[in-house]
């Protein structure tokens, strides 16, 4: 597994972040040294990931206290950077009460204790010889730890659980089969790339026996909005008769947030998928409660209609 | 629309494409003097859909037979070039009572007659103001004549029943973000392009009144193999009760195939979606027939359970 000081960390002057956009060609570290080059690096996603984006809001708003930058301006930018995640906010709102770089490095330490834990709460719920199907990238990348989904795939792995894992491509930015697939194959774990158009062949071809996901904000009741695609594939997965399952913090969920329909979906560039025609390009969509099979965090496994779910928020 | 002899044609000594791997970039013309050269062209995709690769069969045909080249050679070459469609094998099993150019170009005028009649069918299943979903690319480019899924949007175009197309981009080959939105954009029709895993969000918004596909065989049950990703697409919408309606010329039924299950699905190059990783890349998949709520070819609207699919055929 990747060191989670390889994916983000905060030095005495600077955040130092992979950079995500150059992978898998090429491992670039890139330096920020402000609160507007941090966001700048989350904007353009040079990390992303929703448990790595409250990470690096929190280095980033650490480095604009020990530079003596405007904090509340600092604090402005990093959370308007992106728009669905919520771990942005949380982890913002916790700087500003403390806004050491101890309770910085607290919050990322946190973060990979969290996945150690929802690893194992997820894991527990596979079979012997699962073949999993993923989208997007939810790994060491995404979190800064071990994962939220990719983390538990490799957690059972690890308990000799997993024999497969089929990865959506996930347009457009393709974090399917340039992140996680890079993950996946520096861990030696078998997988498949496949169009994102293709799961529903793989699953009635009987070919997938779950779906894990991660989670960018999670209402109250359980609706999830996630990496566009993953709506479809709840629906697909349903109609298959496959669980279908999101792993998260309990730091994604929004339990001010009632229903997905108060999710802010973010819009990207449609230059992003076309550059010569107009276009459309919504970042997540949002899986209705109802559809998902169950939603775990570090603290277990929540089941519909997940009335327990904001309980033990930290 | 794009005249017919633009798609492709048959000359004296040869057959020219309008080579649709460059497309929307550049419009240039390819030229095949053999039918090496021709099941080279469908191969390679300068010529794709199935209408249009049956009747660059039959232009291949013609050619060989006018050369004096092996016939029998001819045939394999051509029937073996793709596996899924079934038109080639019906245009080649035409060729070979009568090999004459005339006969070559009969079945080309015959599908572009097939496409307006299908047209019409399918644009009376279409109210007012309809905004429709389709996939792949299924036009002038697809059959050399009006289309079958994009030529009943037209004729909905021209009758004022339509307002609006989304178009999935459809990797990995974009058929859709290349092929379709250039065809409509001639046009003047108002399209937007979405990726392939956006069309459930789309749908669950509202933005979706029908979905409309082609298809590349039909079984004698109604079970439809089309472009990778149209089984999620039905699936999809019958989930949020939108109709889905396939349209295709006669000469896509397959009366010799009782089921989906027996329909051939290419396999093609895992480079197609990531150079790096192992990848898994069928170019279509199969809708079972009960997910299709009508299926109109020249004939006529069949309905469930399309038991007088295989009567008309030509």
């Amino acid at each position: 597994m990747l060191e989670p000081e390889r994916i983000l960390r905060l030095e005495a002057d600077r955040v130092v972040f992979l950079d995500q956009r150059r992978l898998p060609d090429e491992e670039v570290e890139l330096e920020c040294r402000s609160a507007v080059e941090v966001a700048g690096a989350i904007r353009d996603l040079a990390v992303r990931g929703a448990p790595a984006i409250g990470i690096a809001a929190a280095y980033g708003y650490a480095l604009a206290a020990a530079h003596g930058e405007d904090l509340e301006e600092a604090e402005a930018l990093l959370r308007s950077s992106r728009p669905t995640a919520v771990n942005l906010g949380w982890a913002l709102d916790r700087m500003r009460a403390d806004p050491s770089p101890e309770q910085a490095r607290r919050i990322h330490e946190e973060e990979v204790e969290r996945c150690r834990r929802m690893a194992e709460h997820a894991a527990d719920l596979l079979a012997p010889g699962t073949r999993a199907l993923t989208h997007c990238n939810t790994g060491a990348l995404a979190t800064g730890g071990r994962g939220t989904a990719l983390g538990a795939l490799r957690t059972a792995w690890e308990r000799g659980l997993l024999r497969h894992v089929l990865v959506d491509e996930t347009r457009p930015l393709l974090q399917g089969s340039r992140l996680t697939a890079w993950e996946l194959d520096a861990e030696g774990i078998p997988f498949t790339v496949i169009a994102d158009s293709a799961a529903a062949q793989a699953m009635a071809a009987g070919e997938v026996d779950c779906v894990l996901t991660g989670a960018d904000r999670i209402a109250a009741n359980g609706d999830t909005a996630n990496k566009i695609g993953t709506y479809a594939l709840a629906i697909l997965a349903a109609h298959h008769e496959i669980p279908f399952y999101v792993v998260a913090p309990s730091s994604t969920i929004d339990p001010a947030t009632a229903t997905g329909a108060g999710i802010p979906i973010e819009e990207r560039s449609p230059s992003e998928l076309t550059a010569r025609f107009s276009a459309h390009n919504p970042a997540f969509d949002v899986t209705p409660a109802w559809l998902i099979s169950a939603i775990v965090t570090e603290d277990g496994v929540h089941r519909p209609p997940y009335s327990d779910l904001a309980q033990n928020r930290p």
